[in-house]
């Protein structure tokens, strides 16, 4: 069970009825909306506006994503989003995510997601101000 | 301009950027989605579970959708949806629905959605908790 | 019923079970996804591309979608959007389109989509491009 | 790179524009729609319906996924995905799946992604349709 010590951002879900599909409970691949919005919520309290970044043609993307579904979320069901950023290496960084679901927070699934940038050149880079994150 | 006095159900939501497309704006088919959610928390209020109806096999279908778009919601863009709901035949209900966005309530889309019901036996027939909120 | 004849433009689908939503029919904010993939690949018949326009800050823009929706689609179900385009006025053309179920044709959606042009300083103007076709 | 005799399934789709997101290319969860489809069919073509067992409440469902992104899919592009099953335990089995560009087939993405089978009683259990695929 991830503690919300393991976090430093929490963003709340509710389950909006159209993200289930035909088994009744939230599609696989809506969890990546989840923690992508989850993400960019935690980038914008650190100032980081990803559209923006986007618009000046710096990308945040993701090269890798491991996702653990332990549970299933069902509609109405409430839920937070916790993250935490660590850098892996000189160009790479991981966001450890897990969903839980509220009010008991039982783990419905673990996420480990792996990023870099690319700078307006195409290049593999780090943007700035995502470098000031990973020092503090 | 639609007032907030032509609804008496309001929904708040946040524009997720997933939700944008190559446009970098909201893509027009997402515009459903936030009219959906609304409208089934607008039934919820009334105590009415889209998703319990549906499990009972009572379903409550679309049959005709007007949407006019105004303006572009953007990355980050906070907005309301307000909704009202009116009988206008036997068989028929509709929801009046606009989105506005925060701060200025400019309008940047107006919804008439046309919906019936369908019962266990996959015929017309709205249920009576609905008819009960139609009545009121 | 429409008839084939009604349009010029024809693209094949298959139902993919992510579409469905818990009523296990495909949800209604999905028929939007069909048609607005038939209606770029109506463009791209007439070599207009819609995502290099945008690249270009010329947006092709819907402001009035009126979508009947007759009977659902079912997981594995293929249905064919036929599509066929029209000046309305100086600076709009609606998109007139119909979703069909094989092998019956049995209509499942009617569509009237309304769109206008934005140019590269945001103003509204028709591309050229799609001017050509509205003359042809 | 992944060799096409690496997968004994293949589906062929074309990026449609509505799946592209603010940069420009198609966003990260939308791969897991490209795999989940691939799956579905790659499970068809052995006389598995997914939908089907699902309506009998047998819940094929997803306990990991490892995805690593290698390129980006633009708008247009067309490609493969790959699918191969294995037995990996009891009761779990894993899809191999690749990504791959035409028409140099260069490798977009490359999945692992691993499933069980709850019964109608909830329980974890393959179903026989499956277990006959793991065996053959």
């Amino acid at each position: 069970m991830p503690e919300k010590s393991d976090f430093t951002h929490f963003t709340d879900f509710t389950v909006r009825d159209y993200e289930c599909d035909l088994q009744g409970v939230v599609n696989n691949s809506v969890y990546q909306h989840y923690l992508e919005h989850a993400r960019h919520l935690f980038l914008k309290s650190h100032n980081i506006d990803f559209a923006a970044l986007s618009a000046r043609k710096i990308f945040l993307v993701v090269v890798r994503a491991e996702l653990d579904y332990k549970r299933s979320l069902k509609p109405g069901d409430t839920f937070w989003v916790g993250s935490q950023i660590e850098r892996i290496s000189r160009l790479k960084f991981a966001f450890h995510q897990a969903i839980c679901r509220y009010p008991d927070h039982e783990l419905i699934l673990r996420a480990k997601v792996i990023g870099t940038g690319l700078n307006a050149n195409g290049r593999p880079e780090i943007p700035e101000e995502v470098e000031a994150v990973l020092i503090s």
